[in-house]
């Protein structure tokens, strides 16, 4: 059967996150909705990131086998149009090899996290960034990063329901940028645990208030205690980015 | 009585509008609700610009007179507890002088306009910016808009229930820039004619795509006939980013 690559949009706001759940609406339940309206067949869509409940996408990437081909933009075209009651947009369809795997084929997950240091509330980008109601030292918090990049034993920064077999990850970047009170954390790797984004941007927060210097991030790290890292950031901040495959995996 | 300068970001979006009307929630109500709640008698908004339903301020500036001094803080913080329930944000509030009017004193008015010109649908931008499923020649529309700027009698592009006395206004900037799909309109002048800004945009996007020449903007401004300018862009991308005062006025 044709398999497609879709790389996606959406709002995490009305979702109980990617994946499917009997408690509520899920971004994978409406992919698959649509594919099934489009196809007349049942379809089950997989995807690069398992995000969590109210976290956003600007590049998710899943894929879908769909009876027979199409042109892209057919896929594209037809998927958004059964995708119109839901905030989730699929911006590019691909044809790829039956060989390519959104999950396990990819190379690189990019992440990125917005934070709105100011007094005042946020009115328009309320379920769209972390309002930290007091001035943070992006500098400092840039700094302190620069000691989680690298092959780590992240178990501090891992949730207690995550999947993975290891705790060890590597970390290729993680920086922190200002430009007045709205601060970009930005996390690249190969994979990451579960949580391991929030629980990083919460505890470089803690950095950026002042109250805890760059050592204190180091003791988390080697602590290897999930107890010992700060509290997770909100998911409305986080947004997967983009998720990055080997050339030969990208087009068919 | 004190009077206070208030600037302020709000989401456009659940409202019918700055202005009380009959038939739904207004943002100078919801304000003017706070300010009674935190004084404890009626209050009375004046705003530096009338938005339409659905347009978005970063920066509309407002005044309110309250029964006693406060710090500006605690004017700011106490406005932002009552303003909770809906997305208004009171981002300064400052003593000015009892001649300090936010409309009258203006001396000039920003406007920002948001297009996302692209196939897909927005998924996270979806109140936020105009979607134009076409690609726009945001060069030809820069230049075209120059033709807008300086004085003139914009009579073709303000709206039927326009309430100034005279159509000839002066524009100062009307600029165009992409970056990527995302392209921004910046209009600035003293005052605008009511919806002059949208009408400008909906014009400037035919000339985008190629459907008007430079010579037909020109032309629909020499028509002085609402009838010969583009359909109104949607509210919905339009944000009153900034209003700016003699430093004279700013302060008390």
């Amino acid at each position: 059967m044709p398999r497609y690559k879709l790389t996606l949009e959406y709002d995490g706001t009305p979702f109980v996150g990617w994946q499917r759940q009997e408690n509520g609406l899920s971004v994978q339940e409406v992919l698959e909705a649509a594919a099934a309206s489009f196809s007349g067949a049942a379809a089950t869509v997989f995807g690069a990131g398992r995000t969590d409940a109210g976290v956003h996408a600007r590049g998710q990437v899943a894929h879908v086998d769909i009876g027979k081909a199409h042109e892209n933009d057919t896929v594209r075209d037809a998927l958004n149009y059964y995708l119109k009651a839901h905030p989730v947009s699929v911006l590019a369809a691909t044809a790829v090899d039956e060989a390519f795997h959104a999950r396990f084929s990819a190379t690189e997950r990019v992440y990125v996290y917005r934070i709105v240091a100011r007094r005042s509330p946020l009115a328009l980008d309320r379920q769209r960034a972390w309002h930290v109601p007091v001035a943070l030292d992006a500098a400092a918090m840039h700094r302190a990063a620069q000691q989680l990049v690298g092959r780590h034993d992240f178990t501090s920064f891992r949730a207690a329901q995550c999947q993975a077999k290891s705790p060890v990850k590597t970390l290729d970047q993680l920086t922190v940028e200002a430009v007045g009170e709205d601060i970009t954390v930005t996390a690249r790797a190969r994979s990451f645990l579960h949580s391991q984004v929030r629980t990083m941007v919460g505890s470089l927060k803690l950095v950026g208030e002042g109250r805890w210097s760059g050592n204190d991030l180091a003791g988390a790290l080697a602590a290897k205690d999930r107890a010992a890292a700060g509290p997770n950031a909100p998911p409305h901040g986080l947004y997967l980015q983009a998720v990055r495959y080997d050339a030969a995996d990208s087009a068919k």
